[in-house]
């Protein structure tokens, strides 16, 4: 399992993002991945690269068909092979 | 306000970052700054950039005083003049 | 054309990263992708999500291949339909 | 010596960001800093924290001057404390 937090900045599209930012929470939950919305970005949970990819790509896409014409994707991700993470493990994990 | 989040990754100091977390959780609480733990990082909610900045040092130095010679500390800040913004009301505009 | 910077962090294999972004460097080289190293991340250029992400996924598995067992990966990508884009070009605007 | 690398994106203030990140350099050279232009980022060398903070706060206030409302800004800090680090010195490494 992976996870990643991404947000994604749109230019040239007012100062306001909130309603890219729900057209994004709707691919999300189209795909129908685990998902963590944050004050600054979104986590997900992934079990592959590819899945990771694909939400990033159609997360693009779908502000591009909102008229986006420049978007700004910051990734992180936690790839990690000596034990099994999620959302959960990971926020339990802190406390 | 500015709304902030962080994520610090301790290298030469094994796989397991957790115990580094929970320090700078402590001091987050010292400061008595508003934030809000996440999977990959912690937003936090200060009235200036010097607020800001102090959170990122003394969890930086924090993390020497246990030991860690090497830190990468990653950093997203929203500075928003048009908009009075928080943690809490940037949570609830994207719901 | 796409434009984006990716910096790999790993976990528990010292405080010292270079023989790690050495071959990273290798993996670009062999994907025949233009790339420009910097002294905090590397900066690429592709045709498509499907190649900036097939850099990211072999970076990833060439570091896992060296014996890393957890990596942090920060990407940031420029995407922008209004303009043709380029590792030179965006160095050349800001002239 | 800190590394770290910033980047500023503007909201509300159309898709090009040239003419921000020229004057972000302007506000580098005045504050006399040893700094790199990237494709996606600019790279600064910093004696100190305080240092590095204040770059980011100045650059920050540039923005606002011009008129922009809303800025994100991402900053990557690489604090060593093992070994003597500079822009120079970490191209070098990799090499």
């Amino acid at each position: 399992m992976i996870v990643a937090d991404f947000a994604m900045v749109p230019l040239g599209s007012g100062t306001s993002a909130a309603k890219y930012i729900r057209s994004v929470y709707e691919v999300l939950r189209e795909i129908g991945i685990e998902f963590l919305p944050g004050p600054m970005s979104t986590s997900i949970e992934t079990r592959s690269f590819e899945e990771l990819f694909d939400v990033i790509e159609k997360s693009n896409k779908k502000l591009v068909e909102m008229g986006v014409q420049r978007i700004v994707t910051s990734i992180n991700i936690d790839y990690r092979l000596d034990k099994e993470i999620s959302i959960e493990s990971k926020l339990r994990a802190s406390r």
